[in-house]
């Protein structure tokens, strides 16, 4: 049976993104889509590549629907909820941060929705928060270590698209300044990192840290990382782990050879590469910040909780070149 | 009843991008896929983003199958045809430029596919000469003219990314060269004026001219063309002419907005914007060059032929951003 | 003797390209740069590039000098001499279009600072209209063929880079909007259509049309056009007739080859290139929008006028890659 | 008085951009380019951003000079200097890395050409081992720690734009592959790790190790480098010992505001911006390849070699955007 889809935030960088790939899957009609700031404008004017694909009317209010995604910018999910009446029976899947360090809210739980390590949890769930993109990517590349309780120290250096900056016009993401540019920001201290730190020690047994550093890239789709650990395993081994570790997720592959960014870009992939010299191991791993870093995985969420094939509606064509 | 496919050419641009449009198409089954200087290397490992998608390994010669693609260089086809035993019953779809001037081959003929004016002619033919790129582009922001006699000397200019050129190591493909930088080849005489003007000249009762300036691009997929002609006509009309001509025209869309190349970038669309000052006009068009101009339009084209949904393995998420 | 600059709007892309110029000009010293909105910031805070070359801060007022630079909005260079009091005795170059067409203001009569054309008028004029960049870029494909009254009817397509459309954060010079896409702007009513006219027709004792079609490029810098005309004349004497022309213009250079944006970037040259079939002409230009199409053509007028040699300040490296 | 320069490998990146510098060098003319395999072509027919800047014609054996660069592929500086007989009065600056770890080559002894620590020992030497691209933006992030023995485990992550990879044809730097892409290269193994661990060891007294992970970048010219390490120093005395450190150097600029790559592209400068979050310090440094990097440096020795003023020649006006 077709089930109804309300998505709020509609008209920014993840909200549109969820529409490219709902307006496609075989399970669900969109009900509504909602913006405080655009309601009345179809969607199609603010994105025209949805023309004809999908030309609904940006609502000023929305409605009951059996599958809720909220598409805001971080710590409004909260308010929303508390605003807004949604029933026990809607799947709401958020994706801001509001929910992932600390599930609780209301009378609603919120499972962390990352399906390498949750997928068996999300079947029936009614809450999801789905993971932030640099900590998608790089929990990603080091959770088989975490697992088995060989992580310590970890230095990550990772590099995003513009569009992991939203669709405000900033200094940052003017094409004058950023397009041949790269730049750091918020070394150290990216709000990911707690994320990423919250899961891999619910794995090891020793407390980990995490250094990173996020760049900005001169490319809008995308992320990249490259993490560096100690570890006395021989390759090999190294190999055999994460792919034991990934023997079930469909959208994880683990690369015996170099790996690129535009490998995964317009898929729902995660590509993963580890190389070692003496005991210095660095893992690669590679998303599409929109998909898998963000509306992707919020479907891939939706399927695995809806007990629908967990591939349903992201056979995504990659962008190959 | 699943049909097979075989593609010819694999290992190029266009049939590894069929390979990616084929790869989750309903109604086929890659049987072979064949590269004279590939053969037994897995498609994925020359293009890694079809890892788990599809890891075929090239083939060493061909196999009957229902269904045909050449993507040879141009020329290639009528050899291979010469050389290789394909059944009458074969569909055959040619996206190099055999074929598209003059259509008879042996016992074959073969109709040119540019569904947009020959739609229903395909229905149950054996034989397809896929357009050209530009061809496609410039035909499609032309045709309403050329159908109402309206066309007479024509000044365009078109850009093209990066793969028009091939996946071959060229001077004018090296990064270094072509980031940034923007350069015009085959002034006047680009191989694709022949084929536009067969096609204008078969509808408009006056001769056309074409003075066509092709532009190199510092990006990878997609053509925008812009046309300049003279007419009488009021914008109003012109627009309304264009929409009726494609009214049935399920990949072609007229804006009454500007467009830009990004709307289409991975999809089997073709945007049209027309503007006018006095009495001069011009029409913009654009397309993804490896989808409507080449493989998308392949696909759309087999649909055709074979009754299926002209649509069917095309709904493809734009890459939007 | 060392003069003394002012530059008025120097917080913008051409008056801080300006800066860049004139930081090593041996002639000059700069006195004060002058900005509504930002007096009181360091120029290098602003543009760090600029560090250790220039760090002047931004002065809330003008202040008597020799030689005077207006790097202001179009239309409000005429508010600005009203409101300020400029010696007589002060060089007044104008990069606003103010002054282009009617370069009659007060007791001013701006000169049009092409040096193309007009470098023999320039010596020791007190004010100067500098040329718009996509007017110079076509000026320069055109003039000497509206010289010998050969001109007609021309179709021109340029692409210029971001830094076209100023520091200003809009949609169309959004990163994540304008990476890897192409469009059309202001088709056939771009502003710089009237200035080109006016000097063609000035020359050319025939009427001249020009039918112009400008794009937004994907790059930041830089101006590429071609322009199609007619003419019976051969390509080799279409060559003589361009060499002849340009024979004492040293920032311009007819190549036999064919050119590409990038042999211009961060210089002060132009190039050009001829092709010609059968009695249509195409002819490619290429500038850098910033230098040749502002600021350093704005150099070269202000060593022109006070008897510098023409190239003071002017050896760029190039880009070159 | 004038000195004679000659290059030989004239035709390459590094050979062409230092054909730019010194094109416009006050105290030098340029004797012979000499280039092995173009031997007979005019510099400007290889690269038109050249022409009128310098036609001069590759010659097919070199001639005396005072000044003598060597820009060849690693290991054939040597052979070079085997078969070809070189005055014991001309200066020869390698820019491959030939003699860079062991500077003793026949009669000469090579210095190693980073005048931010061997400025005062460049005066008057005839052999110059010009610093690697990479070794020169991570060693000029790191020498004021390393100099107050303040350095144990380095963990670097640097991207390079595509000028780094030569001009050689290659599939990574086919413009479709690499346009919009990322990937890892050489990971824990670049040439440059024994370059730069045998600078800094010689000032630090404890060994140092150096875990550097490399990325290609999707830009032309640059270099951006972030290096983690652990410190108990407060970011005020960091950034105190930084300043006193480049104190007498022209061209290395430590920013207390985020530095960008594009800052310094087209320059023959460095910044450095230093950030601290607990123990835990990154140092960010950017660099343009070609120029402090490899031929920018390269002039920067010349002079200071022959006793000019170290930025002679070196006044480049910034790309800016």
């Amino acid at each position: 049976m077709i089930k109804t889809v309300g998505i709020v935030g509609a008209n920014g960088y993840t909200g549109s993104e969820l529409i490219r790939l709902l307006a496609f899957h075989p399970n669900i009609k969109l009900s509504f889509l909602y913006s405080r700031s655009n309601s009345g404008t179809k969607i199609s004017d603010l994105y025209p590549d949805l023309t004809t694909v999908c030309d609904m009317v940006l609502a000023n209010k929305p409605s009951q629907v059996d599958i809720l995604f909220l598409c805001l910018p971080h710590k409004e999910s909260q308010n929303w909820l508390s605003q807004n009446v949604v029933s026990d029976d809607t799947l709401v899947v958020d994706l801001g941060n509001d929910f992932r360090l600390d599930g609780k809210f209301a009378d609603r739980n919120f499972i962390y929705g990352l399906p390498e390590i949750n997928k068996k949890n999300l079947l029936g769930v009614k809450s999801i928060a789905n993971p932030g993109c640099f900590a998608t990517a790089i929990q990603l590349a080091l959770l088989p270590l975490a697992e088995k309780g060989l992580l310590n120290e970890i230095f990550t250096t990772g590099i995003t698209g513009s569009t992991g900056a939203g669709q405000s016009l900033q200094s940052t993401t003017h094409f004058t300044w950023r397009n041949d540019n790269i730049s750091a920001y918020k070394t150290l201290t990216h709000q990911h990192v707690d994320e990423v730190l919250q899961q891999l020690n619910s794995f090891n047994d020793k407390e980990v840290s995490l250094n990173f550093v996020p760049w900005r890239g001169d490319f809008t789709r995308g992320i990249f990382t490259s993490s560096t650990v100690k570890s006395d395993l021989k390759l090999s081994d190294l190999e055999r782990l994460y792919r034991e570790f990934y023997e079930e997720a469909v959208f994880v592959k683990v690369s015996e050879r170099a790996i690129d960014l535009k490998q995964v870009v317009n898929t729902n992939r995660c590509v993963i590469h580890i190389e070692k010299n003496e005991n210095v191991v660095v893992i690669h791993s590679a998303i599409d910040n929109l998909l898998k870093g963000a509306s992707g995985q919020a479907v891939q969420n939706m399927n695995l909780a809806m007990g629908w094939e967990e591939r349903t509606g992201l056979n995504l064509k990659p962008i190959g070149f």
